[in-house]
């Protein structure tokens, strides 16, 4: 365990580093990542040693360069591949030579395309020379952390206009890691990632996986304290064995959180033909991510919206939720897929039902206001009442989970019940989601002021459905497996929540 | 008919309008919607006559204003009342004296809080003066184009900090009709709408539908020019007969999407408190919308994204798709979901593959180009691939719709690939939909760039999957009624296209 963590640092966190096929040549993936390490470097990010490795450039961004790895004269840890796939056996051999550590393969001509000779043969001189491979046919690393950064997509691009637009960002520091088979996803997900303001931990992008794969990964970034969630993308998986047992342990301390594709039939030929994976039966893998507590996900953008819940909110102890709304159609839409999702939206019991009588009778709630489950504070929702109505359903035990429907159209809702609903999570443990709907101003200040202050906020009413779904399937499994105290204690310490 | 139409007019286009319970508050709904109707007058868009009534008010917004409908000198054709539930039965009364044709009840407190006897006296009086009630527990009417807007939610709200925010934007001039039962939906829909360009024809919220329902609105919105697809939202739709023998009628000329909420117990449960809706077995509905050729969506994404699609793009002609991108994960995940959606991914025959296996000879398309369908044109992808591409599946009868999922980050790809795939798409008379994912610059340039050109874009594969399959269930049932080929020439004309 030690050294797998100690042998999958090296990607994250190398001493030293040489970028085989660092070019001059701006439109190379060589240059665009040799450029990222220097960038890095200049800037005090990256401290590890840097070496570009070209046939025929003496100096590239002001870096000698060197024609082959073993005229570096320093020690290598970590080497990055960029050229073409037939070469890149020679280079591998003069890695063995040089005891480098590990290497990352970023160029594709492998497997995928039918090439599973040169594959296997890479890897058995990888495998001698007690060398980890990343890739082939990836992205590699991304860790703002460290400054590593081995994607090749470039951070803008000019337009056939001259203008210059942003193309692949960089997200912001954050604790969501990232594992993904395919590079052009993850490069979309950094994408779609950094625009909505969350932020990663560490990424990686493994391709066809000759050596490491989902396992190991799953186990480092078990230990890493930067990471609370961990997102894998993937078409199959072949190392079911150790990729169970790997995590069957980080689920205990850490939600895994699966967006597997390649679930058709004509779906499973795609991904064959991208990543060279054999699919496999869907319903075995729904079956093993159920077994060890993985959270699946249907589609790409219930991905990211459970990511962001479990990495911003605790579990759920139970099943029962409380939807908080002043708009009614939405909450139908809630509850609707709040029990597609297995969740119930019990009526509550007369005791809390009290509760709001008391209210309307003091004039605290409009007297039409319905308190079954959903609490629909109607249009003539005010903050005070949003505030009044979450205390009760955050206090009784009845609720294992919230959903706040805070739709700011109403007339009378000042935008301050953001912030009362959200002092009001810090003084318990149970998961909160909102939803605002509508794609203008003041719908975004909502949702972004809502997930400031902590709390995830989603676009529609179903999104914050599924995303508390997850909070309540991931609290069952800790349930199970008897972690739940020990991980709640870590939310209550890492959100600053005074329960 | 003529006549539900011309009735249903006056409440879109009305010569003169009262508006019951206008007030100077400038808190109060109904100064909101006098001042909508007095500012569109003013801008010339209003044309009808403007009537303020208010018991204490001599002036509102410089029109005199009467204490009661019957002191107003001109004809009314339409009232518009937002005055508490137990003050409306009289006004009614009065609205019949004048020989009213039509009443909005914007008003709430009748049968969605069990006040059915109140909301059934009042109707008896409409019809025995022959008018036609929209509400009660509505937001009425928007039509931007004839200056009717009865949405009491302000455009903007001020901030606590002092700041001016868009909370309830009115949306442009477009051919997206909506009807809905929940008004706050509405509103959230506008704001939605409006916030992602695109355009409304008219919109109606009927709340409790006393009197007209969604029968005659979707008669009204099929012969109205401007509409060209009819968003419904629903959470129980009574007249069951009539609804059916409507849709069955419009869905031959125009798409309906209907979005029927109150599907689970729990959600059931929820919108009859909400509003007084029975909604009845789902699985009725789901037989019901079948029949009548209704297109139903899951969720209230899909709502907006196969409306919008509708509104853009002729129908398919079957339901075999092909997919051309750059990005093999992302195909994968397009495939997945058009399998889940009943559409297939054929491998093409060997005709069209020996047509991409010339353009890879030609050095045209990277050697290591998939081209089984998806057609993954990798990460090597330039815009003159994606033509190429592109024009191959556009014209071979095996594919009946395109998803391109040209997702930006590909380094060599400029941005004028849009323009190069929808101008062969307007050679043509098949739908296609695109995606980018990500949510910063270039990928909501990309997106906009798409859907400026006249084909939807989507931020996830999925999402594009989905409305793909609405494209191609409304064809199936066109072509089931014999009226495939008479739309498809409308929308030839609409979309200016040249097959």
């Amino acid at each position: 365990m030690r050294d797998t963590v100690q042998r999958m640092d090296t990607f994250f966190d190398p001493k030293s580093v040489a970028v085989v096929g660092a070019s001059k040549n701006v439109n190379k993936a060589g240059h665009v990542i040799f450029k990222n390490f220097a960038e890095n470097k200049r800037r005090g990010v990256f401290n590890g040693e840097l070496y570009p490795v070209n046939l025929t450039e003496d100096h590239i961004l002001g870096y000698k360069s060197y024609p082959s790895i073993s005229r570096i004269p320093g020690q290598v840890e970590l080497v990055v591949i960029v050229v073409p796939a037939l070469s890149v056996l020679d280079i591998m051999k003069e890695a063995a030579a040089k005891d480098v550590s590990a290497v990352v393969i970023i160029s594709a001509g492998f497997s995928e395309i039918g090439n599973e000779k040169l594959e296997k043969t890479i890897v058995s001189v990888a495998e001698e020379a007690n060398i980890r491979v990343l890739g082939p046919n990836c992205l590699g690393v991304y860790d703002n952390r460290t400054g590593v950064d081995m994607l090749f997509l470039p951070e803008t691009k000019v337009l056939t206009t001259g203008d210059e637009f942003v193309a692949t960002p960089r997200p912001m520091s954050g604790h969501i890691a990232m594992i993904t088979q395919s590079g052009a996803f993850g490069a979309a997900a950094l994408d779609y990632l950094a625009g909505s303001q969350l932020g990663v931990s560490k990424f990686v992008s493994f391709g066809n996986k000759c050596d490491v794969a989902e396992a190991e990964m799953l186990e480092y970034f078990l230990l890493d304290g930067e990471t609370w969630v961990i997102l894998l993308y993937a078409e199959a998986i072949e190392a079911g064995r150790e990729f169970m047992k790997a995590a069957e342990k980080v689920t205990r301390k850490k939600p895994i959180v699966a967006f597997k594709s390649g679930k058709s039939g004509a779906g499973a030929r795609a991904a064959a033909s991208h990543t060279g994976a054999i699919a496999g039966s869907d319903r075995i893998y729904e079956a093993a991510f159920a077994q060890v507590g993985i959270v699946r996900v249907r589609d790409m953008e219930e991905f990211f919206d459970v990511g962001k819940a479990l990495a911003f909110q605790p579990p759920a102890t139970g099943n029962n939720i409380g939807i908080l709304t002043d708009a009614g159609g939405p909450s139908v839409m809630a509850v609707d897929e709040c029990e597609a999702r297995g969740l119930t939206v019990n009526k509550f019991s007369d005791s809390v039902l009290d509760e709001f009588e008391e209210l309307k009778k003091g004039g605290k709630l409009p007297r039409f206001a319905t308190n079954l489950n959903p609490v629909d504070i109607t249009g003539s929702a005010t903050s005070e009442m949003f505030e009044l109505s979450a205390k009760i359903m955050l206090d009784t035990p009845e609720v294992d989970g919230l959903i706040v429907l805070g739709l700011h159209h109403t007339p009378a809702l000042q935008e301050d019940f953001v912030d009362r609903i959200a002092s009001l999570v810090k003084q318990c443990a149970k998961p909160v989601v909102a939803c605002d709907i509508g794609e203008t101003e003041m719908a975004m200040f909502i949702r972004s002021r809502f997930e400031k202050l902590g709390i995830p906020a989603y676009t529609s009413p179903e999104d914050a459905a599924r995303a508390m779904a997850a909070l309540a399937q991931y609290g069952k499994h800790l349930k199970k497996t008897g972690c739940f105290n020990e991980f709640l204690e870590i939310c209550v310490r890492r959100h600053g929540l005074r329960p």
